[in-house]
């Protein structure tokens, strides 16, 4: 796992509209691969007849999207320096509310890797049927490839992402344009049975009416996402967020609205095995290599969108963690360790929601979108807090705008809970609350830790003392020397240990008289041990030096660094023996001199 | 993990002879368990009528008892200090059967552990029927026992086995006793449907003999065990043990005698889910609670006698790695962390034979034996040389009684490749020499490695050079006080060392002034990073010292030892980063200063 990091790479370019689409945006543009299907599956259980309000709960979900849109292009303006729900949370709205902001964005980045993938092998499945009995191991497969070309920090950067989104975007447009143009399949047969209740299952109603709303709000996560990213655009940077903010707006609009109309033009069902999206792109262009290729692409665009929230993570993390509310590793994300752990967490956690769903989008929708939208309600909250307080040219009006949207994604955020509750959505409405427990239970013990440490008082001065440096070692040989060179370059005393067995009397001779005859000018103690343990005489001549902070005793231990790993578990017992046991003493300073080994 | 080693209380303790027994020969004594059912399934293949002949074949085994007995009578003349086949090979025929023998000892304790668990879990299911369909659950929970027991260190010493062992040779000579005499239910219908070939698979010769003669001698595996333990007993040692041997060798031949005998009066068929010592206890007490009382105490013993493995193999193990044919580390087998290894290895081994066999003893039996007397032949053809060179008292007769040994042993071992090698004596076949590559491939890699050591040969002086310590840290407190008298204590150059994060330029005047205050005598270094790194930054700044042997460099990382071993994630993310950057450095020495963090 060897090469830079993806942040330091992406620091360095400064990415222009399109390339903000790309970087930023495919999660938002993709959801129209799952979005309309969810609509319609929530439809479908008020019989054929439901199906037909599809085109007008789209443009209502299409209405809130321009709002949403609108609320972010004053986000853009008010937190230039990236503004994503928690910082802005944070900054207006207080440490409670930050922190449901924080839990509510973990949930969505996992839900968005999950999801995304799930919908990306429906599209695969759809087109290569034969694939569809291996859904949950296709979808595994691409997490671990998401998950490892992360860890290789080969997933980098706009423009690696550029032509998939070009080319998805096309794609769509060019499907919806023949379709309603000149449709090349519109009477085709579509394979899959129809999830439509043939004696509806539910009034066609409020409530019926409320859930596809709900299902259909998954089209429009992550139009957040430019709004947490300005700092990545070309100068003047917030002009261009903000231009590629309404770019986005138009896209995603326009693809709705689409295919919203080819969804009643063409009567489509929702159907098992075979994805929405796709039966539009096969009414439209028919079922020929396009449709396979349009099909991979939609793929591949998202997985790419799963990508994302790999990108998104680490920097949540690192806020979280600055704050005290995670583990502080994940602060330093720049360190390749480090960075792993996240990653780590997300696709475990991604891939658990896979396997308990069968990768199954429909079953995964109901969990999507209330985290997002909880993002969305706060953020805009939080606007409406700092336009109050700072009073900035228009702030009249910017903060009405953002009043609207907060009570736009409040209200939705809540009819989700409701109408999806029983559905899955009791699962988010559990992990939440559990996420912001730990973030306090962690901050209440940094806080005590801290304590102990006398963070922020000034502690005395450092004091030098006496030190003792013990080097053990089994034989005399140039890794002995180095070490002892060591040694005596660090401690006012230099010991030279080693451990005879109790049926070695002839050993201890040996190594008392080769000692002699070399003369390295350093004291030589034997020790012997009746049990065949090093651990333990060792341990107890540590002691016996009486270590304390006025006679300090470093265990300095010679490692040799074989060239392959597999030869590892050949050398270095002692260090591992030792280390183990002197771990947990407070007055042992354990340090280890590395000798490499150069061709074996 | 933390109690004190067996081999440290083993030693305190000198066995009398009977303890002797139940330390060492309870897998001796339970491999009535198994042998006798081995060797009718072995003659059921020729149909009812073979099965006549396993009165004689008993004997043949007996007779081979006897010999084998008297053979090891002599090595523990020879070797008082504990004569396994291994060292007796080693010191007599040179070191490459002295591999065969490590090898073949290795494959011996691995199949010890399984046969013994299997058979054990056997006799339980043969009385509590319903636990049959879990044989191989019951076999693996079995395992994880013991493989708990001995990593915690309790399964130690003689005297906590003495009682199950006395108890199951009691109860095996008293249903032998009752069954001669006067059994309770001699016209029993067993259940189990009965592995005999209705029509014979095989003609009744001389290869159905010998293949019964095979596998039959799996009762014989184990006599070697108090040759190897002579150290173990009461002074006079070799007296003691040899009455131990004698009366091994005594109950031994009774007890197969008499289980034979029993086996042609109750005309006993092997069969599915019942024992034929469990078909014999029945017979004999009836399938009272009584019985089921010795079906617990055999699958006791037998769980017992896998224990004894786990004791064997850490002895054999740091031999080998004394003589560089196995990691060094294997050679202080007292530590703990060591000792646990060898208890992993052997309980994976043994766990994967279980659930490749599906835990049926029969399956294991064609890859036992083989290990075992392949040690009987080496340490007896070892004996020979030894009694040829060192020409004792009664050399000439002690000799002939040897290469008898060692013959029959030789030729057993022959006849069990030959008629076991399709039933899974090819697995030990294959086993073995990759054993033995083993051992010479390491044995090859530390005579390179130690020429590149220049072991043995007299090194350089050490020479005393400049030492620079730098003390990474992150906040001003009682840790980093600490770490900086550590540092003055140990180097001649101190630096304190910081990273603030490019965004952070409050954060560094704050570093700045508040280091001012304190004012610790210590140069503070704040280094900048870009990208969220903590470890670039500190590397770059360590390769800027430019450290060499003239020159040398130590890194004094300090870290805090939480109480709870679940807050770990929370700390030292420094000490990680760093150390895994590091570990690769060769003039770099990593030290850490250990502060244990008290309540919280």
């Amino acid at each position: 796992m060897g090469r830079p990091l993806r942040s330091s790479q992406a620091a360095k370019e400064e990415i222009n509209p399109v390339e903000g689409l790309s970087a930023l945006s495919l999660d938002a543009l993709t959801s129209v691969a799952y979005g309309p299907q969810a609509l319609l599956v929530a439809l479908g259980a008020g019989g054929l007849v439901a199906l037909r309000l599809a085109p007008w709960i789209s443009l209502a979900i299409v209405v809130l999207l321009c709002l949403l849109v609108a609320s972010y292009l004053q986000v853009i303006v008010a937190y230039p320096g990236g503004g994503g729900a928690y910082a802005v949370a944070r900054a207006n709205l207080g440490s409670r509310l930050s922190l449901l902001a924080g839990a509510a964005l973990i949930v969505d980045y996992t839900l968005t890797v999950a999801v995304s993938i799930a919908a990306g092998v429906a599209s695969l499945t759809s087109a290569f049927v034969g694939l569809y009995p291996y859904t949950v191991p296709i979808c595994l497969v691409t997490l671990a490839l998401i998950t490892y070309l992360n860890l290789r920090g080969l997933a980098e950067g706009a423009k690696a992402f550029l032509l998939p989104t070009i080319g998805f975007i096309a794609a769509v447009l060019v499907v919806i344009v023949v379709g309603l143009v000149h449709p090349f399949a519109p009477h085709l047969h579509q394979f899959g049975s129809a999830q439509v209740a043939g004696h509806a299952l539910q009034a066609v109603g409020v409530l019926l009416i409320l859930q596809a709303f709900s299902a259909g709000c998954s089209a429009l996560t992550g139009v957040e996402a430019i709004a947490n990213g300005v700092p990545l655009f070309r100068k003047p940077r917030v002009r261009t967020a903000r231009q590629t903010e309404v770019m986005l707006g138009v896209l995603l609009a326009v693809m709705l609205l689409g295919l919203a109309v080819l969804v009643q033009k063409f009567h489509v069902e929702p159907r098992t095995g075979n994805a929405v999206l796709n039966q539009i792109v096969a009414y439209s262009i028919g079922r020929g290599w396009l449709f396979d290729a349009v099909s991979v692409l939609v793929t591949l665009a998202l997985a790419l969108a799963a990508n994302t929230s790999f990108g998104g993570l680490p920097v949540l993390a690192s806020l979280l963690a600055g704050d005290n509310r995670l583990p502080h590793a994940f602060a330093i994300r720049g360190d390749r360790l480090v960075f792993g752990y996240g990653i780590w967490v997300l696709a475990v956690l991604a891939g658990v929601l896979l396997v308990a769903t069968a990768g199954n989008t429909n079953s995964l929708i109901p969990l999507f979108a209330i985290g997002v939208f909880t993002g969305f309600t706060l953020a805009q909250a939080g606007l409406v807090r700092h336009w109050l307080s700072t009073r900035a040219h228009g702030w009249r009006w910017r903060m009405s705008l953002n009043a609207i949207g907060a009570t736009a994604s409040g209200v939705s955020t809540l009819i989700f809970v409701l109408t999806k509750f029983r559905e899955g959505a009791w699962v988010v409405v559990i992990a939440m609350p559990l996420l912001i427990l730990l973030f306090v239970r962690i901050h209440t013990y940094y806080g005590k830790v801290g304590a102990q440490l006398h963070l922020g008082d000034r502690p005395a001065k450092p004091k030098r003392a006496r030190s003792i440096v013990v080097v053990p070692f089994t034989d005399v040989s140039r890794l002995t020397r180095e070490a002892l060179s060591q040694a005596l370059s660090m401690g006012d005393e230099v010991h030279a240990v080693t451990v005879v067995f109790a049926e070695g009397g002839a050993r201890q001779k040996a190594v008392e008289q080769e000692w002699e005859r070399w003369d390295p000018g350093v004291e030589l103690v034997v020790l012997r041990s009746q049990y065949h343990s090093v651990a333990r005489p060792l341990l107890r001549y540590i002691s016996s030096l009486k270590p304390s902070a006025a006679r300090r005793v470093i265990v300095l231990i010679p490692v040799v660094l074989p060239r392959h790993f597999w030869h590892r578990a050949l050398h270095n017992h002692l260090d591992r023996v030792l280390s183990a046991a002197l771990s947990r003493r407070h007055n042992v300073v354990v340090a280890r001199l590395t000798l490499p080994l150069s061709d074996e």
